[in-house]
């Protein structure tokens, strides 16, 4: 298992995240006083697939005494986006609708361009675009969505880069990041940029409020080191909601784009769609004899997760599914067949929406 | 002697630099070629004040076939400006009159911000309005003079900056500059804004040509890195002319604003330019008497250096003064009271002309 900001391979062991990044796992008590709040558990709460957080408690504690926060998360524009990236966007936009909250999003145009030596910073800007019509389709609201683009906003960010770049040693970067003699200065300047939208508000509104960041758990390093000085420059540390990754339709591992037959793109056309899920990787086994008589396994099965992560709000019938799968009841073909459906339905009505957004995506651009 | 961007100290040897530093002396023949465009020689290039370049005749040759340069200087706004920084920008200005070319100026309020732990971004940006009153006191017209200021300018700055960091490692900068683990992350990345206005006018006007940089020759390590990246990105190498340091009041090294009182000030008073031009150490003897036997050595004193490098301008009168005061028929307190009346009357002049700065500072900021 390797998880670092840049890279995620292997099966990935949260239980082991939560200690080796030294998080909290999201307890019992904690997700009761969410509910107080958001009137039902979201189903990503629920099914632990957020599962662990960093001053979620702090930022309740705040909010309890009148002391609102804002949201912050983001992406790194490297390409098209796929239906696993919409998981943590889907749930803060639940969160912005509940609290009612100021949500800053990041496009790193700046960070996907000085990490990869083979792409040049037009193609990342393109991607920004791309992505933003995508978070634009989940229907969040523009008065309080503000979108940055790094590269185009960077007049409003730099003072504020700046005072955390020189609170941040070279040695405190390389032992965080792993940097090396071959990395280069822009890369190693870089963490002090995504550090800044935790603190923008105050900037912007005069208000210093924390900053909630829901996101996957691959991005932690970042925050560690935005924690360690954001006290000193005047701020509450960042507070952080952790969720897993949406799996890949191969055999283990998240969903990536460089893998893009394992990866359902929120652009993808119904045919591709099928197609894709066709191939995916099942618990199933091999023939429809077998498994009518030994069932399958849900549990490592990507079609189910989809289920899970997505499609079967219910409880009831997810756990009916899941008997059903294991006692081979019912086989592949018809889970199948029927993600396909609810995918290829789910992204129509999403590729609509984000058609229309095109039209009112400069709202979103955040507001000086 | 040490000489860095960041710090100078001790006896400067400027033929010892020019083999560490690995740059050309400015020879005869290119002297020559320079007074062919610019009438007569310059007094700094003439008392080889200015001595030493790189890639200075490829810049030539490419004027002599009709592409012009640009010129590139700046200054890191960490207090008031004093006599020693105004010197090459004398010859900047006489530069950009005799060829007719573009000024960018550089104000790098962030690394002075970034290399001090001690002062604060408005402090460096205070400074860096106040150093631009002084450029304009000079003399500098509107219309070809574009002034940079990092922290206000990083929107038009921002891609180039990156396009530079992305090619720079680690290891380069630490080997070049010194860096060590303790080093924050943002003095590590601001190599790549220094070199940024060396490319800038392609993107303000779409024309290629070299930029050619007027510095003390401190500034050196940061076009060297420049100048290994820049054809890469598809500039010229920007080319260089250095110049010595105008010695401070005291016993040997630079002019440098953290010893005050051997420092004149453009804001200093008659009263205080003569209070410390009294007390500057010069090559005089322990008695008048002795003095007017054995004579003194112009070659050590502070005070002679001002007519060297500013105050007297006829060649022959500048010997006379030598042989007088080396044959002890002039006595120190002669010398300083010229001195200081001559300083006196520059800086009213200087003070003039900086109050009504105030009233076109403006039109000095790049234009887009």
């Amino acid at each position: 298992m390797v998880v670092t900001p840049w890279e995620v391979k292997g099966k990935v062991d949260y239980q082991r995240l939560i200690k080796e990044f030294g998080t909290q796992p999201l307890t019992e008590d904690l997700l009761k006083r969410l509910e107080r709040y958001t009137g039902s558990l979201h189903l990503q709460l629920d099914r632990q697939i957020f599962f662990s957080h960093r001053d979620l408690d702090a930022v309740l504690d705040l909010y309890e005494k009148g002391t609102k926060f804002v949201l912050y998360t983001g992406r790194g524009p490297s390409g098209p986006v796929h239906i696993g990236h919409l998981v943590p966007w889907i749930f803060t936009l639940h969160m912005q609708q509940k609290f009612n909250t100021r949500l800053y999003f990041q496009l790193t145009d700046d960070e996907k361009f000085l990490i990869d030596d083979s792409v040049d910073l037009k193609t990342t800007q393109h991607w920004a675009y791309e992505n933003a019509l995508d978070l634009v389709a989940l229907g969040f609201k523009p008065e309080d969505t503000f979108i940055i683009y790094d590269t185009q906003d960077m007049d409003l960010l730099y003072d504020l880069t700046l005072e955390v770049a020189k609170r941040i040693t070279y040695s405190t970067a390389r032992s965080t990041f792993g940097f090396q003699d071959s990395t280069n200065i822009g890369w190693v300047y870089w963490p002090a940029i995504q550090a800044v939208p935790c603190f923008i508000h105050k900037k912007l509104t005069g208000e210093n409020v924390p900053a909630l960041i829901p996101a996957a758990i691959d991005q932690d390093p970042y925050w560690r080191v935005t924690r360690d000085i954001a006290q000193k420059l005047g701020y509450y540390k960042p507070a952080q909601i952790h969720c897993r990754f949406l799996p890949g339709l191969g055999a283990g591992g998240k969903m990536s784009a460089s893998m893009p037959e394992t990866s359902i793109f929120t652009k993808d056309s119904p045919e591709i769609v099928k197609k894709k899920i066709w191939n995916a990787f099942t618990g199933g086994k091999g023939t429809a004899a077998e498994q009518r008589k030994t069932g399958a396994d849900p549990t490592i099965c990507s079609i189910f997760q989809y289920y899970f992560f997505l499609f079967e709000q219910d409880k009831t019938k997810l756990a009916e599914r899941e008997r059903r799968c294991k006692c081979g009841e019912m086989l592949c073909g018809e889970c199948k067949k029927d993600v396909a459906e609810k995918l290829g339905k789910f992204l129509e009505e999403h590729q609509k929406r984000r058609e229309k957004a095109k039209d009112t995506i400069e709202q979103y651009h955040i507001k000086r």
